[in-house]
């Protein structure tokens, strides 16, 4: 390999050492030299790469929604209708969040308010920019009540997903999460698609298993 | 003052700068002697009350949610039905947020999930009991859609309102949080309320204000 990439190799790896160690220990209680063990490197090698634990958070955040957008992408990709597709990536994130330890822990700091001054506030208006953007399409395509906002639709959407993903790692550690993304959309639904388009809608919370 | 009263002045004192200094510098980078001047008492003193930095954010998050509690059964003895009992209740827990610093730290700290191991779970339980009896209650009243489940309505509010007062204190320091808890409430009632209650509860949300 060259230089290069080895770094970024490494890099990797420090990577996936702070989630891990910022996902069994919360971000209080990890120490550099744990993340530094956990990657399989020195204290030096990490400090080269990351100034501060503040760093390795912020950095954990960055690869989680690198990771969690691409999917995103893909989901988005595939064409279905706006709302569908809505219905679909909050199952996508779901999944992330059940099989992915950065994801895991990007997601927890990027709750954490307290941890980051500046606070993180990229990721949530990604989010608010992409629900918009489906939403949008959604009243294109006849799936939303008249009237009713697009921005103001997301700017409800992205966060009451990020508090029932929250409080569901609170109560259950998780386990009752897809159930609880359900629930959001089996009593938001019948709120949001116009009562003629119901019997062709309502089956989309249904998506989620 | 007996020695009992004094004790107990000096240990709301040190929550209330607890409160503070949580509040301005976040739980990572506030110290124990940065809260006992605030507070105004010796070192000494506070760690005859608080044996960590841990202890005193449960502290604090027990009496933000003892205040918040208290003016909550105050709105439920008022007596209105039960679904504006609960609208009427996210506007007070929001006034509280803007008003009170002990709230404020109390709601902070209650969602940084990963700085207390055991996670603090009470409030969370409180208010999903509190919103279920509610909601249970505007089931009799009719004012909820036939075979829409109150526990199951309470595990999607009371989170969508979690996240919602969070990402509007990350995205504009809460300067936009009365707004945000009305357009959650203009999103779920819609898919809350009958069809043929709608227009007697469709102005619900302008209690918010």
């Amino acid at each position: 390999m060259v230089k290069q990439e080895r770094a970024q190799v490494t890099r990797e790896a420090i990577v996936a050492g702070a989630a891990a160690v910022f996902g069994r220990r919360g971000y209080g209680l990890a120490s550099i030299a744990d993340i530094a063990a956990e990657a399989g490197v020195t204290k030096g090698a990490l400090y080269f790469h990351f100034a501060s634990k503040d760093e390795l958070a912020r950095a954990v955040i960055d690869e989680q929604h690198r990771r969690t957008m691409e999917a995103a992408a893909t989901v988005i990709e595939e064409g279905r209708p706006g709302l569908e597709t809505m219905v679909v990536l909050s199952v996508m994130l779901a999944r992330q969040l059940f099989s992915d330890p950065v994801v895991q822990a990007g997601i927890r700091l990027s709750t954490d308010v307290s941890l980051f001054d500046p606070p993180v506030v990229e990721p949530y208006e990604d989010w608010l920019r992409a629900a918009e953007d489906l939403f949008r399409r959604a009243v294109e395509e006849g799936d939303l009540r008249p009237g009713l906002d697009p921005g103001m639709l997301a700017r409800v959407v992205v966060p009451a997903y990020t508090g029932v993903q929250l409080v569901s790692e609170l109560v259950s550690h998780r386990s009752d999460l897809m159930e609880r993304v359900r629930d959001l959309w089996t009593v938001l639904l019948p709120g949001i698609v116009p009562d003629s388009e119901w019997e062709r809608l309502r089956s989309l919370p249904e998506l989620i298993h």
